[in-house]
């Protein structure tokens, strides 16, 4: 089954809805271009209103009527919300949080995912809905239950303490394996058997970091045998059509890799806060979900305006959700899906903005704009299956983010994503593409590697990384990387272990500062803030390309570049401001002497977007201005500018909050 | 029985002191002026020692020594902390908290609101105290249990999960009625029956907002049936004494109107911050009371000097006391009571200031305040029974409260209160005052009605509204009001959908502005700046006053007003700052060529209080000075000065931090 | 056994690591001056591996090799944490938190200080290895348990209710005994036997404080009979060497002064952030260890860089350890040692600084300054057990501090150790020595002893502060103290109740101040702005020293002072900022005609640090330079400095950072 158009259009809720309204949305979806709708995604209580009891007279209905409409179905097996009289029955499905409290019916997604009665309803109900739809001709994906863990990050029940004993009895095989590895000799922690083992749930101080670690490992392998399970019974009456969940892009408790290599199609939920111009985050997001399986992605949801559940809810202003949604593209999309198609009269998301607003009119500002939008991206059907460009890696990697993020650390400053951002904008802000890769993944492709707050990293990964440079890779480490294994076991002998050698220095001491501190390293001439962090670094081969110019650290190496092998290996020992950053990261780049793929597009300005699809015959350039002024861009070829079908030369005008996707021939 | 004299005295806690110390504490009473004590508040164990033990020996002689002194007493019924021995005998009369905690004995008021033995316990008890003292000659009120839902705002017991369910049963009789108010539909949450749903306690997520309001419904119905139980055991033994219990004011979880009908007097206790100079929030606080019967009410309880329950305690300085005493009295009061008589020597309110303090002494700045105080009221008895005069009226809805402020809504910092004291210090500062309505209401009397925030309003009541105007009368709506209905359930078709018709426009979209942004709109050839909120408003009829000045917005109405039948319809679509906000209301007030009642005062300072209460015969003007500076009022007529007992022709002269009461003819 | 040497050393945790590290430690520990270590502190589970299982070959062997090396063993009875294979046979041992939560095995420290269980566990391991190494060569101390209280700081299971009722039966006999002590006639609260009586645990609101302070007492006592518990079965197999546990400087949760009473040497663990340049926390912290004996203490931990428990964990820069380490010299200690001897490698304290680093080389600055320290320190064997020079005492008092930061107080503003620093600071700056004292103890010694926010003071201590003075001795008391008894019982009859005649005063109202608000009082024709609190005050026989200068308190007294008996009192009614503390501090000093024992070193400076310490042939003064700059100190005599080993005369230089101990012969 091959995708022919970018996917457009929502959830679809309509069990909120009499049969007329279901009819006039059939209306309004085609005039707005939708192409595509979720369903069922919240569908149980109607699809099973009692136990053993079914009942598809609406869905049935339903997806013939979208089918007729030519609109493609993206149906769920609806599993995400355990109906009451299932709680009734078997309350022990509910999870229990850290305070001991059982988490009850009443919102949505409560449920333990360790349970087994919760395991066998769903595998029993996916069963029933894929026997009934797996052959429909309408269905053109499987939406598996909704946003694994986006609300209950952890759960303390028994069923989950048992289960965790036994995961870790498969992981470890003997116990003293388990004792080696969480380091129970300190704080007299040992045990003699596994049934000793709690959940890191209330203690008296700091919990034992390897038993938090994995428990997260956990209890992202516990969903992912909730997903396992229902794509096994849907595989079991449908075959042929993509299987999928909805991810969460910045999402730290499945880990996206592992998840995505049991998926066919990655996908995940945007919502950045309308008062953002440039939403950085859910550009690194998109980057990173297309990256899971590197194939374009789908964002399954996105708001038309305002969300519901900030505290305060901006809306989206004439202009702004085409712009973003156009950068998703760019970045790899092929289908822009919003939450939802029409906007509820009741429950908790009401005030959620959609597709048709409570005034249920099309001369609204956002249906305009959903139709506008609906009827370009049927135009441009070509980019459907088209490759990112990107030779630039950032190293990204969940278990990392698990380890660095645990408590007692020498700064709770250092946050995984924060981190990663400054790298990722200052990239952007060169107009530089990046794809994100595991550690695992061969980088020999890549003209740049990344490697950002590595905290963790296994032996056998740095190995990997060493390679890679080795072989002629240029590699950017930064600070607090490569300091303990995958049990959160310092690499002993000498900061940091697992790159000590590859980066040709020696780190004595960690010096973090208050958010009200700030040091100073010159480079090249130029004097720039530090922030967060600083360290004292020895040269043991390497040379200092920067270097500390504040407190006792006074002369000491801040930046260093060492060769190793064919290639190269730099070292960032400290955190700079974003303008710091920017400057310092394009005079790297030079010093590096890296150079992008394609370089049709010409612009200084950092409030321009610009990236590139590629078809076997075509490049695709995006450019996005976020700036408030028109702007001028440079081509180096002639171009079809593809929203104007119109030939451009030597240069294109964009108008403030617009865009410009311009087709160069192979 | 009526009242001869305004009311002035405490709550008398005797049980702490020996007989001699009450003894010398008639003296005292008598030199300070008091007239009433409530007395036995917290005295449930003192008269039952142990479960079916009585002994009434101290209070039979208190009460007695009471009378013989001429001191009213306001009797309580002294249900409101359980004793000790109940506690220890049934668990379950305990509450249980949102963290699953019983809440245990050592504090007070620790008692679940539907524990079937708390409410036979207190059933008991009154009977006994009421058969005793149901016509004691001295007891002039009686007051019932105390400060209901002040510490425990919900519960999260069984007893009230079946309560709850049985609650709902009654309400809705089918649970597919439920199933539609409560939309269920959405997120799977429908129930099969009544037993499958669970109060409103922790849960993953977002709760069903109907479910919450319902709960808080049942959380003050439940306590208003204590209260009934209570009273009806006191009229099986007592008749012809008032009954009532003291209220909270600006208090959450209690619906005073629904409480009011079912009281004889209503009184509330009021503890401004010392640290601010014009309590607005005591002075509606006092209007709402009043408004609650539309007649006289008591504060029950201020205090002399500091409290003891902020993190900082400031004191009264000296006049301060007076001059808000005072203020009671203008807005309708007919008793001034203190929390507590003899300040405690040990226990949780030590600290708490009282009529007398730990010293003992009478040459106190305190006790010399109180007994001014005192012996003044005791030559204002002509107030007693007046009414207050008012011909503009807020709407006020406790329901509207618990809606407005349930999460997930466009804004957080919509809050009721607050919105409230926006508008009322507007009117206050103008020397406008007012009456609070519920929306069930007669409004025909008023020259002016106001409604604020109104998220939630029943189509019934808004037609109401509607007639009013239709009849003639002056409508000023603001921004996210009739939203949704009853259930939470939005009005479709167009926001405000419960009064789009009789405003004559139509909000397209809510505009939220974060606390750090403000906006502008141009008013009369002014600009003004704005905050919270903002709107995409559309004239569908109305005319546009204001219009906005910045962002998108630039242009589109910002007030508007519409005619509708004999009257008019005014639309304020965003908030203004408090100055900004006064300039507005004036110039809106003139717009409506408003007119109040009586103007025999003038003056233009806000600093100063203006009110009126009025007999048969006489108007008396109430002027308080709360300006660093001795102030000089105009008056249109001569006017007798209550308090120095002189005539004043044209004008009278006020010091700071203090007051005339004059009295105009009728 | 007398201690010969300054102990120098540090925790040693060796289950850690393989033989060969350990021996390489024996070397390593000698190259730094290493003279002393504490072992086996969490070593439960590697010498009892199981129920009634004991092995000791790693102990056995590590004690030898220790005792062959010269180094002194601290040794422990290993009881801090509880192994899992005894929370599993009993998991009535682990505490339960005021969530109602058990805290479980994972971290450390988990045990409920009642429990039986624990207690008889605890009993039979010191048994055990009391019995193994009693008489072992090389053990100098016996260390019991660690750090209690330090994150279990209270417990609410059903074993401490029951502990509770019968220590409640203990101490008053009567339940009528009990419910005056506790005011139970307020609020309903009278208790008619011990079971009904509740923990402090969850309550609607405020707590009865006399109930919370009772608990408070307990938690302190039951604690201390663990410490009992462990003491006696040490006692039973080993005879002549001192027996302690580490106590944690200003920590609120066990009563320094009763607990040193069961102890042979008292000793702390500080832990100031290295942001820090003058952590008076610390010194402060020092002198009230050293206080609860008199006696010379012991850092028994203390880090040699960052901490890994705090947010942001700074590093110490070079020369701060060295200086921090001489100031705890210079206030009393007779020994420095530090948590750990080597880095972690996994576990919670990874990140913890030691005195070996993770890198495992002695070329580090951190082992640098560490074995300089401990090569320095071996030249400074002279000053084991010289006395801490001081004529100034504070009182300090455990209870005070209990019932002073329970709630419900004019201003929670007024914390003990706050208020006790703002003193402790301004004397310092002032170049004066002071001791802490217990209310109880004989103050005839001392030529000023001052009264801090001493709330709480019962009526047998406070006269025999009236006696000191009577006697001719100087007290300086300041503001909210004596306000009540031992029961947080107000002493009625005017304020402060306990100090009122001896103050000559009376105060007749509290006026605390927001953080943002100051007032003003002028002292010796300056002013100086107040903070926190004020008061009115009336002179009743002492005289004012300063007044009021701002409200309506203008002109009221603000300093007082009383001729009483021999000698006199002062009053201090507020607080002032620091620069005014430290100015109006040496007025008062000086109008005291207070004079110091030595004043050999002369300097105005306030970040010079100067105390002396005596033997009965020699002074020892301390200089130790806090400045950025070199600092030249006048001597009024001629002195060896002990550092150079030379001889000064006049005067004395001192770098940044460095400090001189000065020897005057007697």
């Amino acid at each position: 089954m091959r995708q022919e158009v970018i996917y457009y259009g929502g959830d679809y809720n309509p069990e909120q809805w009499d049969r007329q309204t279901i009819i006039e949305d059939m209306h309004l979806m085609k005039q707005a271009g939708v192409t595509y709708v979720s369903v069922n995604i919240f569908g149980w209580k109607n699809i099973q209103p009692a136990a053993g009891v079914y009942d598809f007279t609406e869905l049935d209905w339903l997806l013939d009527l979208l089918h007729e409409n030519d609109i493609a179905i993206d149906l769920a097996n609806g599993t995400a919300s355990p109906p009451a009289w299932l709680v009734k029955q078997s309350p022990e499905v509910l999870p229990i949080d850290s305070f001991g409290r059982r988490l009850v019916h009443g919102s949505r997604q409560h449920y333990c995912p360790t349970s087994p009665i919760y395991r066998q309803a769903i595998q029993e109900l996916t069963e029933n809905v894929a026997q009934r739809y797996g052959s429909h001709p309408g269905v053109v994906m499987w939406h598996i239950n909704n946003e694994y863990t986006c609300h209950v990050h952890q759960c303390f029940c028994d069923q989950c303490r048992q289960g965790f004993q036994a995961w870790l009895e498969e992981k470890y095989h003997q116990i003293d394996q388990l004792n080696q590895a969480w380091a129970t000799t300190f704080w007299s922690q040992a045990y003699n058997d596994w049934q000793e083992i709690f959940l890191p749930e209330a203690m008296p101080t700091f919990k034992n970091p390897c038993q938090e670690l994995d428990y997260k490992r956990f209890v992202s392998d516990m969903n992912l045998e909730l997903f396992q399970i229902e794509k096994k019974a849907v595989l079991r009456h449908s075959q042929g059509i993509p299987i999928m969940t909805n991810l969460m892009g910045l999402h730290e408790h499945v880990d996206g890799f592992k998840w995505a290599q049991e998926m066919d199609v990655v996908s995940w939920n945007t919502y950045p806060n309308p008062r953002e111009t440039l939403p950085y985050a859910q550009f690194l997001a998109s980057d990173l979900t297309r990256s899971l399986k590197k194939q374009p992605f789908l964002i399954m949801e996105q708001a038309t305006s305002a969300v519901n559940w900030r505290k305060i809810n901006k809306r989206k202003v004439p202009g702004q959700m085409r712009l973003w949604s156009y950068e998703s593209i760019a970045h790899g999309a092929d289908g822009l899906m919003f939450f939802q198609w029409r906007q509820s009269q009741g429950g908790a998301e009401k005030f959620h903005s959609a597709m048709v607003t409570h005034s249920g009119k099309t001369d609204t500002r956002i249906y305009q704009e959903v139709a506008q939008l609906g009827n370009e991206l049927a135009q441009l059907s070509e980019l459907v299956g088209t490759d990112f460009v990107a030779n630039v890696a950032i190293v990204f990697d969940w278990e990392n983010w698990w380890a660095l993020e645990l408590d007692a650390k020498p700064s709770a400053e250092v946050r995984y994503i924060r981190q990663m951002m400054s790298i990722y904008q200052a990239l952007r802000e060169a107009h530089i593409s990046v794809d994100f890769v595991h550690p695992t993944e061969d980088l020999s492709a890549y003209r740049l590697v990344i490697v950002q707050n590595l905290y963790l990293v296994s032996l056998e990964n740095s190995q990997k990384l060493a390679q890679y440079v080795e072989a002629g890779g240029t590699l950017l480490v930064n600070f607090f990387s490569g300091i303990v294994n995958e049990n959160d076991s310092v690499y002993l002998g000498g900061y940091p272990g697992a790159f000590k050698e590859l980066l040709g220095i020696e780190v004595e001491e960690f010096s973090p500062l208050y958010p009200t501190e700030t040091g100073r390293i010159s480079y090249g001439g130029k004097q720039y803030p530090t922030m967060i962090w600083e360290e004292v670094v020895h040269l043991r081969g390497a040379t200092a390309l920067a270097k500390y110019e504040s407190t006792d650290l006074v002369g000491m190496p801040a930046i260093t570049c060492n060769k190793y092998g064919q290639g190269q290996a730099y070292y960032l020992s400290t955190q700079l401001d974003s303008s710091g950053y920017r400057e310092v990261i394009s005079q790297l780049l030079a010093e590096m002497a890296y150079e992008p793929i394609y370089d049709f597009l010409q612009t200084e300005d950092p409030a321009v977007s610009i990236t590139y699809r590629e078809s076997a015959t075509a490049i695709y350039g995006f450019v996005l201005n976020y700036s408030q002024d028109k702007i001028e861009i440079q081509l180096k070829e002639e171009a079809l500018d593809l929203l104007s079908a119109e030939v451009r030369s030597s240069t294109v005008e964009i108008n403030a909050s617009d865009l410009a996707i311009l087709k160069f021939n192979k």
